[in-house]
């Protein structure tokens, strides 16, 4: 099996293991004043330095949660909490189609939201933010981006350093999702320029269950889950033990091998060039994109059709993000960029990871053409 | 090192990890549709319907949370948000001051929640709690009842059964936190009769970081985690796939095991015996308790004193919850017990779980006799 799904959950790395054990071993709670209480509150203080480290801040300004979903929450519904109970107005949030449903589920109804435009090569459009901004400052509501730093179905990367210096001339806020980035392009809070920052192990070879969310000292955070007081009140709960120590292992290990990730970028390519013959359509290929993600269509091959004829091949993909229903549903994130009903319904993405092999690519390429060449109508 | 904290966090099983080492071999999504992601699917319905089976329900019915707290708050916030949404008036809640502290800082303030008191042996006074349904009747408001079927600081078990009942007649919920009485005493959904059950890995020897909560199918709930659609689209996020497994192994290893937990009553009792002739109080011992919790004080002798002097000594014992900031406040539960300052701030819990071994209660003892007899003001 050739498992090239690393989007939707990467394998866990060695070294996540190796750290997952040994916080296993200790069975103790680190809110415990205890000796084994305080060996167990070490072992999370060294992975929220490690992420800390991995995305070029301080571990204390971390609060961990129980994955991106979470964190995303934490960051959109945390925010309108603080804001509209410290202001007279409520904040307006921006942003574009391509979010994920974490994201675009949390944001609020009706007029508590604006859609920025997507351009067709997958980049949110920064005239577009401009205007949306002008509006917002016209209402005179503070305004709140949410951006992606990296797509999960097409890999595309996407402008946040540029939006969030355009978002701070107008006063407002951003929270970036960086949950398909941490481990695969550099991600540093200081350069980019947010506020918040959402983060999740299972994508960077981590375990799931666990994320992360970055709040920039001083950021206005109204915590969800309250109770015992952890997580400096901002989000109640005993600590996922194993879980932190495999994310910040994963963090640490991932971030440090940013070139040795890179290498994907072959892989993949030389995939793309096996397929392009075949006349598929590859998105956001103009663009900055992730190295290991690749996400294409051939109108008429159905997404569903695809990922069963090549989990038969032995080949794990997937149908743009993991659906919770097994359902596939066309992509709103391709929608967005333009693509048709027939040509979104018919994409598929193939996602490399860190113990992808040198060959998978061509492997994968080799699997999908014979795949196509006995696809229903075709003869 | 005695561990005696199994409230605060049970030391991992042995089946519970090897649940958990399976899962993270498998490094997939649950939610995806390929061979490994349908494998990762069976891990974790394997586990719902292993924890389904130990609260005689179907698995069906429970959704993966990330914890006790989550589990707590999904019920109170998520019922509050549906009856708010579908009736004219918002519901009240009935709570004792005895809950935890993810139960108690959940509910709503001001005049959307009632305290019902609580007896000096540790229980809900049900004669109270037919009081305020009375109250909530003529108020012409839902009442919901949120109360816990074991006390995580005393161990005394509450009468769910008969509230229940009660709130039945008077066309009540009831959420039962049950997050400390899992694997310890029989804990039936359909015995209960409630409308909510919050559970919790960490506390039966599963991993920390996931719980879930059982609803009666037909209750009102509003999910609060939005997003990917996972678990019914009732709590968005992908899965925590390696704790869900330790989770359920835990779950039934822990139930299937009640007549040898209930061994620790022994323990429990022989070092109670030991300790009283010192003026030792036992908070709830005339009540039924957990057979591995015991929860005493000696007026002033400083619970913080206490715990430290014992992990000097080599046994991790607890100053009431696990508390978050490492500060020792007065317990609540306590008070809510009729314990006076000095009393309630000089109280300790000590709780066995599945690998104390035979002497550990007399060590205990002796070794807490010995400290005593150093306490500040003792010549």
């Amino acid at each position: 099996m050739i498992y090239a799904d690393h989007n939707a959950t990467s394998a866990l790395r060695p070294e996540a293991r190796a750290a997952m054990l040994e916080a296993m071993e200790l069975g103790a709670n680190p809110s415990s004043v205890h000796g084994p209480g305080r060996a167990a509150r070490k072992i999370m203080e060294r992975a929220r330095a490690q992420i800390g480290a991995a995305i070029g801040s301080a571990g204390k300004d971390l609060v961990f949660t129980s994955g991106g979903t979470e964190s995303n929450r934490l960051a959109i519904a945390g925010a309108l909490g603080q804001l509209s109970r410290s202001s007279d107005s409520a904040p307006i949030f921006l942003f574009a189609r391509i979010e994920h449903s974490a994201v675009l589920e949390q944001l609020p109804a009706a007029d508590g939201a604006l859609e920025v435009a997507t351009n067709p090569d997958g980049k949110i459009s920064l005239e577009h933010l401009r205007m949306r901004l002008e509006e917002a400052r016209a209402s005179g509501r503070k305004p709140v981006l949410t951006l992606m730093l990296a797509n999960n179905e097409t890999g595309v990367i996407q402008p946040v350093s540029e939006a969030a210096a355009l978002v701070r001339e107008f006063d407002g806020l951003v929270h970036c999702d960086a949950v398909q980035a941490l481990g695969k392009i550099q991600v540093n809070t200081k350069l980019l320029g947010v506020d918040y920052l959402a983060l999740s192990g299972h994508k960077c070879g981590g375990p799931s269950g666990i994320g992360a969310l970055w709040i920039r000292p001083g950021a206005p955070l109204m915590p969800l889950h309250k109770g015992g007081g952890q997580e400096r009140s901002l989000r109640s709960g005993t600590e996922n033990l194993s879980g932190i120590a495999g994310f910040g292992a994963a963090a640490e290990v991932s971030t440090g091998n940013l070139r040795e990730f890179a290498r994907l970028a072959g892989i993949r390519d030389e995939m793309e060039a096996k397929l392009k013959p075949h006349g598929v359509t590859i998105f956001g290929e103009s663009s900055d994109r992730l190295s290991n993600t690749s996400c294409f269509a051939l109108p008429g091959f159905k997404s569903e059709t695809q990922v069963m004829a090549m989990d038969l091949a032995g080949v794990a993909i997937s149908a743009g993000a993991a659906c919770s229903s097994g359902k596939v549903k066309a992509s709103g994130v391709l929608q967005a960029m333009g693509a048709g009903d027939e040509l979104a319904s018919s994409a598929i993405r193939v996602s490399f990871g860190w113990n992808t092999g040198a060959q998978d690519g061509a492997v994968i390429a080799e699997k999908w053409v014979a795949a196509a060449s006995r696809r229903p109508g075709v003869r």
